[in-house]
């Protein structure tokens, strides 16, 4: 039940195996609230469009692969705006806040609850927080309109400045009492969610009727439940051209190495999906996949291999793959505690110079390696197309929620579908690159890598939609 | 049932309303197959891989909205290999073919057929059929090997050549067999998936052992039941550039009109992503929202209220927008049957034209406009990061599905998931923006055009996932 | 002598046949004015640099190559800062205006023009016209300053937006008179240079202490005596993308022609260097070179003897080429004077049409012909890094000339140095491909087009540069 | 002289200063070869050229800012084709060889060094060493065609692939003997240039017939006298990409410091050029200009001031930037000789260390650093358009020196014209920014940097083209 200890999830079963994780509301805990009928209902742009409230029971299962009989599962509350609203425009008064790195969509983010909430409820006050979660208390904030948001599209970056590390929940809930603040748009990775649904817990504790509203942001895709997050696909595309560049000088010379670290703290996402688009890699190491340098199997055995065999080659790895080895290989140097030691802790500065050493050592091969860590050029660019596209719907699915009263919930795309997730569900664990799974075969069907596993145990791990073996016909 | 008027539909029945549409297999119609243990299972890239195999029973829904107690409705068979195949290796005589207009990602698909093929399969005979249907007879065929189609992702159009119109589907079969040929690729819209439709009728009645594969290829995403067509998503991605053209073209003069065509026949798809994409269009115009250019409320009135209010303005125009309008004032022009006025079957040049004339009689105002024709630059781009991932992961549920002897099927992913769907579900109909739906409300809200929707009917057009009415609470 | 019939050209001549054709200057006309220090030499940033000032003397021949004892030739006064300026920056109050089509590098020249001023000479005062000429009278101007100019360079199109068309001259010079104006610059092609002339002249007439400064601004490059206009480079480069895409389209269709229009009215510039630069291209048609369409070593011939050999073409055409083949169709048609035939005054447009006609009625190949025109999106782009920095020694070397008291001229790169060139020099003729040079040959050898020249006349064209034929050894 | 002891300068003197440093030619050291007339003469694509043959004495001045009377200086002969060749079309075996590292543009020289060749001269007998200078003797040649070559220009790196370090002049002018290669065409810096100014003196040594031509590559654009090298501008454009993301990167968090390492190590042009035409580096730290970290006046200094103003900055280091400095510390870290520290030796990781060791320190001011080194981003990349048409023209020169006889020298741009140059001339020096001049005052002008120069001492540096102060008038 992760961090939100004070309030018990809200689940709702039905025959056959259903079971729906709904999201907290007002109406839980502040008895009578008034509500309003939809402005949207007077919109001309909706006018035409019929059913365009979604049903009161629309849900979005978490597993669709079905057979005849089995049973349905979970499911999560259908994103979309309600026919009464819980706020009179007037009355509301909305905070934005990005916490933690960059990644491409921010600022799209931003724009369109912004928008949304202007052009679809007719809310005039927004405000941004600055510099992250700390804003709240120590910066000044700044009004934020339709006009003055119009072209920050297509800008990288987030025009509200951002931070990491730790904040005051006590003091961010005063703050939005002091300011006024009815509905908090709190855009940002795990930790941002787990600070969410403590401002949440925080905010209910005290009675308010102050819409938390959670918007996942993650280039790394590591968010457990929703399908992929915003600035995933552009970070992808921007990793590939960082690969045809390894290629290319990988290529152009003898024994030619192309060293590409991505991101990927805990979850290789980025450099799976940027291996299997671009077709130039010939080992891609991720963090769930554990692997080793030396000996039979080991990388370097690999390298050499595969050297001797094309003349070059390109070696992707996520930056959080192969830590242990790297603290291992740290712990050896500790009595030498060098400044510059402090550079190898990066897994790409550390396996380039694993790799040089050993053909240094070896003497009957000289290599050219180069390592190329393009992160902060993937990270600040501005989104494409269908993350703007995808970036649009969430916040008006974020906006469309709050105005109807839920709160205490994620904004994410589940199978195709914006749905409204309850925080335990977002952070409780992390959404990870199944190695068990046909994604990764995929992957090491193109690339021909070792697999590194020589006794892996039997665990099972966790793994989405696989079904038992099909029993011969 | 379309156009495969020979072999019934395959449907299976479950309990709660489940309704499984199934697609052919060689058992069908040919007894006593041999089979194959599938050699993934050797394959060391695999071995990791717990459940690589897809249960028998797996099925996909195609709607996956769901109440507490709401039927379960029509699902698809998911793609994905099968434990056992019914070819040997060494037996597999592959044919691909592309036919149509290009669209980003061709190069790919057939790329990842032939490693597919090779590297999943052990397949090595695999041809490409040159210039679409009418090279299975007309043209030599081309030996397709992973190293020759090594680097072709990287480039925009078809290796293979295409072409368009009409082809015989007896000699089409009998060079099938001429040449021993047992699977066939067929990459293609909805005429293209009708032909493989015809030929695989052919094949079927000639008790033939061969696979026809459909592969759907539409820029316009006007396919039905899947989620989204390849290239689409770098299709956007293209035309968001002549948008932005467009608009800083009409930014820096005064009465500044930028009118963009853009691809969409029968499908409005590309212009309303493009527009949702790109949020500098004042007007969005689709084949499935008519509009009247004269009048109150007509586009001409709204042209010239836009340059009042902002000086400019974007006009975004799908090349099948106002078909009616233009053969209209065709046949007024028709006794000077003028080569010139063919052009004007362009809607684009049309329309410009209709506003230049508007204006010059008015006198009142004098405007600048710029039109734009991105159509072939956009249809010609290599398909991004996205849509390469896509491409593969279809062109391996296609070579999984014909090694497991289904056929008559097109693959294609429902739900995010990769399904295999009977030919007839694909060409009974097009897919189309449904402009009583949200998405579409989503574009008039953003745009704040007219919706030229005086006395619209009260005919509830077809829409997919919408549902009643929410009561209120 | 061009357009300025009131000034006389300054003309200084030397030994060994040097002539200087210089500038006016505000001595020339106004006695006895106050110059102060330049302030460039209490800057840090400057105080590194030794010689930073400009000799007197300083000038760039307008022809380089060389011979032992060839005369020295036309030179043009050096651009740079000088010792003395005729203006305290308090006392500047600077206008900006850009006219005519639409150029990458507009907004960076504006960009630099401001922040020169600021940061060279502390000019608070500047500000931008607005919609072209017609603004000096017509629209309220806008304050420039540092911070409002920052970002501009990234963006395509103007900031003060633009206007073609006629202008009086008067007013103008008494809306400078009244605002109290003392610098302007002015941003434009011939037809604007030629207005800036005017507007000098008045300026001169009236006594007024008034700096006129051009900045040649076309995007075909046909303005005389300079190297190359800026927003060249990024032209060209986006052309590429065009000619890729019909290459990409002609290519993947069995006789498919791509047909690209590029800018060019008067000046084939662009369509020589995307040709040569991307090596596409089967045919390459400019103004400068005359070509004809029916009949032995026509275009249509071409046509059909390419497609024969290779099965595919690619045509560039320029906007200005072919006018009189065009104008003499259109005549043809007068009497059925249909206002789609108003279309058929594109080039492109008429050429596309003018082939399919051909082989609709040849019946003998049936071809695909896509016609691209990527003017508006060539146009829009921002400028490129070299464009960037080529705009930014032009805003400077015209602020220098201005704060030294040189008026009357336009800034220009003159084999490769920033010079001064007087009005007359830029509007007496334009810059045109000289089609009896190399650089045409080269494109001629690497198209392998027709000369369509068959009884080519005699007259000798002005060409740039070219000597006598080597004598053999 | 530089390295060329054995062959004397040709040097050719006339009246009013006039110096021609010439080229050696087959004729300095072969009597009575025969000549033939230069088959262009015959080529239609160059029948409507007038004076396509460059004039025996047309030579290019390497200084050209005049004045009246100034002395007429050094020239360079002009590149172009001759009247008479001195190679029979069928006697050619040319060689193609790339060395050092990786340049856009590469495989646009090599394909028009085949083109050119093939389609002027009917040269068919070119061949490519494959990985550098060592491929001569080491490696298999390749045949290398028109249409083997297409395509290659639009691909980065080099297809012949390349090599550094030592070669054997001996054994390489013993394969050009025993290949029966005469003709040498060889694109590489200025260590490759030296080689091949001692393959020129040995095949001259041994009278062979054996045209020696450089093609200078430097991304760097560290080579004397000619104006820029290819792929410098490509360069630059790529570099504004990483310095672009560092500054988004720096704006989206508090005390952002965005470093960016670009390439340079003896010469700062991509640096400086990248933050002219970027504009948003508040500091560009080059090899030729000494700056200091600690103390009044130093770099940490500067960080924590703009830090304070600005609340973000963004640093641009060349490579070779700082390198007494690094050494220092290096030297300091000695006795720990830990494998890390090697990493130090890169100066961008030497600098970030160092930002980041002084602020953690300091404790008043939290940092957040993001350091990007685009290096192998930007050498892969194609070459842009203007870069293409500028490779063409390069190598068409090359091959036009060659057929004429001309021998042991580089092609090169002086003042925008194709010159001859000899090798001493391009051997001798490195091209460097002069700090003193008025291109790095432009920049520091526009970042406010310091200029860390307290004591600059007064020894005049070489610099181009600057002249004595202008005295007042």
């Amino acid at each position: 039940m992760g961090s939100s200890v004070n309030s018990k999830p809200k689940v709702i079963k039905g025959p056959a195996g259903y079971v729906l994780e709904d999201v907290p509301h007002f109406s839980d805990y502040i008895p009578e609230l008034p509500t309003h009928s939809n402005p949207l209902q007077d919109n001309p742009a909706y006018s035409v469009v019929k059913q365009y409230f979604v049903h009161v029971d629309d849900s979005v299962p978490q597993k669709i692969i079905a057979h005849k009989d089995s049973p349905r599962g979970v499911h999560f509350r259908r994103a979309g705006p309600r026919q009464r609203v819980y706020y009179d425009a007037d009355e509301v008064q909305a905070a934005i806040v990005t916490c933690g790195g960059l990644c491409p969509g921010l600022n799209t983010v931003i724009r369109e609850l912004v928008c949304g909430l202007n052009n679809m409820y007719g809310v005039k006050k927004v405000m941004g927080i600055n510099g992250g979660y700390k804003g709240f208390y120590a910066h000044n904030t700044i009004a934020l309109t339709p006009k003055s948001v119009n072209d920050i599209h297509k800008r990288g970056g987030t025009v509200l400045g951002s931070s990491r590390g730790g904040h005051d929940t006590t003091k961010i809930v005063d703050s939005i009492q002091d300011r006024g603040i009815n509905q908090v748009y709190i855009i940002g990775g795990d930790g941002t969610q787990r600070g969410a649904s403590r401002i949440f817990e925080e905010v209910r504790r005290r009675g308010l009727k102050v819409a938390v509203v959670g918007i996942p942001k993650t280039i790394d895709n590591d968010i457990p439940v929703i399908d992929k997050s915003f600035g995933f696909d552009t970070a992808v595309e921007e990793a590939q051209r960082a690969i045809n560049a390894a290629h290319v000088e990988a290529e152009s010379i003898e024994n030619g190495i192309g060293v590409v670290k991505l991101m990927g703290r805990y979850s290789g996402f980025i450099a799976m999906y940027a291996t299997l688009a671009s077709r130039d890699v010939d080992c891609c190491l991720i963090p769930e996949s554990p692997f080793y340098m030396e000996g039979p199997g080991g990388l370097l055995e690999f390298v050499e291999r595969r050297l001797k065999e094309n003349g070059h080659m390109v070696i992707v790895v996520a930056e959080g793959a192969g830590q242990e080895l790297v603290s291992e290989s740290m712990q050896s140097m500790a009595k030498q505690d060098a400044s510059g030691n402090k550079l190898l802790q990066d897994v790409g500065l550390w396996m380039s110079q694993q790799i040089k050493d050993h053909f240094a050592k070896l003497k009957t091969m000289t290599i050219n390696l180069k390592y190329i860590d393009p992160t902060y050029m993937i990270r600040a660019v501005p989104s494409n197309a269908s993350d703007n596209v995808y970036c649009t719907l969430l916040a008006q699915s974020a906006v469309h929620g709050a105005m109807a009263g839920y709160t205490g919930f994620t904004c994410g795309l589940v199978n195709g579908r914006q749905t409204y997730i309850p925080f335990y569900r977002i952070t409780e664990g992390q959404n990870k690159v199944v190695i068990t799974d046909r994604m990764w075969a995929r992957l090491l069907s193109s690339t021909n890598q070792p697999s590194f596993i020589i006794h892996k145990s039997d665990t099972a791990e966790e793994h989405k939609e696989e079904q038992p073996l099909e029993l011969p016909k």
